[in-house]
């Protein structure tokens, strides 16, 4: 029979060796070069270039999914982050340099890139290549918008990652990739793979540990539609409120409960059961409680959503976006409308709505320049 | 696409009004009859009996399955309990009585039908049916040794359950009969369908419910091979200590392995993939270390039985039997054999192993008379 799940497990090879501070702020200290020396690793053959040019994709990703929380992530096609990649003579050999990066309200990003989601994942990549004699431009174009709970930190990881490893030739397999992701993630919200590794494998991945890695890819059927509509308020999810709003401890009753819906979310993900699914991902009774009275609407949004007939709806990662599922592209807009009257109504937020197919695909080459 | 999960939704038709005590204990006060008026429901056209005598059989079951705890079980084939049930002119109408319980051990099995699992069930069944003008006598045939952690109360009710329903044509379904169940097992070990539920219906069942009662059905697929390797010593497993031993409380960081571990184990059934089952299944962060050590020589019996090339092993049910998961059944013989040992170097306990499929059935009936 083929597996219509793959499993893929992987051991950091070299411990990492990196000079990037674990612990630091995303912001740059001052005077700080633009351009990183990339530490080589003992990877012998180093690659040549084979192309002068590429340009990827990495698109935006649903994390927690309800009782998936911190192990449950998916892609969504049609938005995510563009990295164009160049081999660039003006950059000394091993460096990596941010030359641009572009999209609304990216004032707050660092164009340095230790301090760039972007730049950390592509010098990662480079170090496990083992990159000395080339130097490389990246420009960073951002379709996600900062902290709307919709991967745009992933998204601008995998597809850093990505174009490194595709400049060289694609020598690193999918795993190691997301362990490049992971070194970025690690510095913006903590060491969870749940939205890098979908955005760089596509589908559905299930992080089952971390030590050593190990990803399930879990196969939603081909031949079934799943839209997803993703409603985004104008609102500042409060992080660190949204962090300390989890409970500590868990009580048995809870902890059984959101156990089997992980367990009846996994499976309406591999029968392709639209309406397990949406039953699972709205029947968290640990983290959603808790997050989404911090959300201004967000009870009614869900409750409207499961009104105007969506399987499910929750909190897209930390928010602030909420997420829904359904079967078709019209009905999906049809419940983004009355999601998006909640958001105003309840919450007195504006807020946008796309309706969004499961990315099968995931980061990938767009582009290439020999 | 046929999908290979089947949701099952039912809400119990009539609010129980039924005379047996819910707090009793199962020793039977002196003096009841031991036959028992079944109190009719309202359903109109009470059935004929369409046999004049059935014989039915339900499977042994392991619940828990590691992280699928008090959630998750499965039916395993070749060993279980019997039921013979007759029309018999020499009980009252609408009554049930005992004929006989045969087995080793059964001494303690009371022969009223309302302190019997499986008396307690028949009279749900009849209850439900509305059997007022026919009266039954049961003989029970214990195949599976008490307090064995095999879901021994729950195949003594299951296989009562479907015998009363097949005399009368089987006009009930397989949730009403879980619900007849469930009576059951609500006085032996508490309202919990993870043993009941698989030995009704066969396979792996998901509980994701109990109010509406809601069971998914987890299709493992049928060109795979699965044995369940069972060692169980000769060790009464304290009840009382195994609830105890469980936390009040989980940490997050727990709690979300033990999901991730959940979903994986679903995964792996649903998929066939072996590897994954039995790697979820032995990676229980929250019940089972806390139980293993309370059975003697439990862990080192893991251990030998995963050296010995086991998928997983954890503990069936509450305990005292090991269970491991392999696919051959050569190779379920030699690691029993190695667990066997094990239980008598480390817990000095005498066991026994059996090496089982997977029983996809469920209880049905063996045979009938007109």
């Amino acid at each position: 029979m083929l597996s219509p799940m793959a499993v893929c497990c992987y051991t950091h090879p070299i411990k990492p060796s990196t000079a990037i501070p674990r612990s630091a702020s995303l912001s740059p200290p001052r005077l700080l070069r633009r351009s990183f020396l990339v530490k080589c690793s003992s990877r012998p053959n180093e690659p040549e270039p084979i192309f002068t040019s590429v340009r990827s994709f990495a698109p935006a990703t649903v994390a927690n999914l309800g009782p998936g929380f911190d192990f449950l992530g998916c892609a969504v096609d049609g938005i995510g982050d563009h990295v164009t990649l160049r081999v660039d003579p003006n950059v000394r050999p091993g460096e990596i340099s941010i030359a641009d990066i572009t999209g609304s309200n990216t004032s707050k990003l660092s164009r340095n890139p230790l301090w760039n989601c972007a730049g950390i994942a592509a010098i990662e990549v480079m170090r496990m290549l083992g990159i000395r004699r080339v130097g490389l431009s990246l420009t960073l174009e951002k379709g996600l918008p900062l902290g709307s709970g919709l991967g745009s930190s992933a998204a601008s990881a995998a597809a850093a990652a990505v174009a490194v490893n595709e400049i060289f030739g694609g020598r690193l397999s999918e795993q190691e990739l997301v362990l490049a992701g992971l070194k970025s993630e690690e510095k913006v919200s903590g060491y969870h793979a749940d939205n890098v590794a979908p955005a760089i494998m596509g589908g559905f991945i299930l992080i089952r540990s971390y030590e050593p890695l190990e990803l399930l890819r879990l196969r939603f059927p081909e031949e079934t539609e799943l839209f997803f509509v993703l409603v985004s308020p104008e609102f500042e999810a409060p992080t660190k409120k949204m962090r300390a709003a989890l409970p500590g401890e868990i009580g048995m009753p809870h902890h059984v409960w959101n156990c089997s819906q992980a367990g009846a979310l996994v499976a309406g993900v591999l029968t392709g059961d639209l309406r397990a699914l949406g039953k699972a991902l709205a029947s968290d009774k640990i983290v959603e409680p808790r997050r989404a009275p911090l959300i201004p609407g967000m009870e009614a949004v869900k409750r409207v959503a499961m009104e105007a007939g969506a399987f499910g709806c929750t909190i897209s990662g930390a928010g602030p976006t909420a997420v829904a599922v359904t079967n078709s592209e019209s009905k999906g807009e049809a419940i983004g409308e009355r999601m998006v009257e909640a958001f105003m109504a309840e919450g007195n937020l504006a807020a946008t709505a796309l309706v969004r197919r499961l990315d099968r695909a995931g980061a990938r080459l767009v582009s290439s320049i020999p």
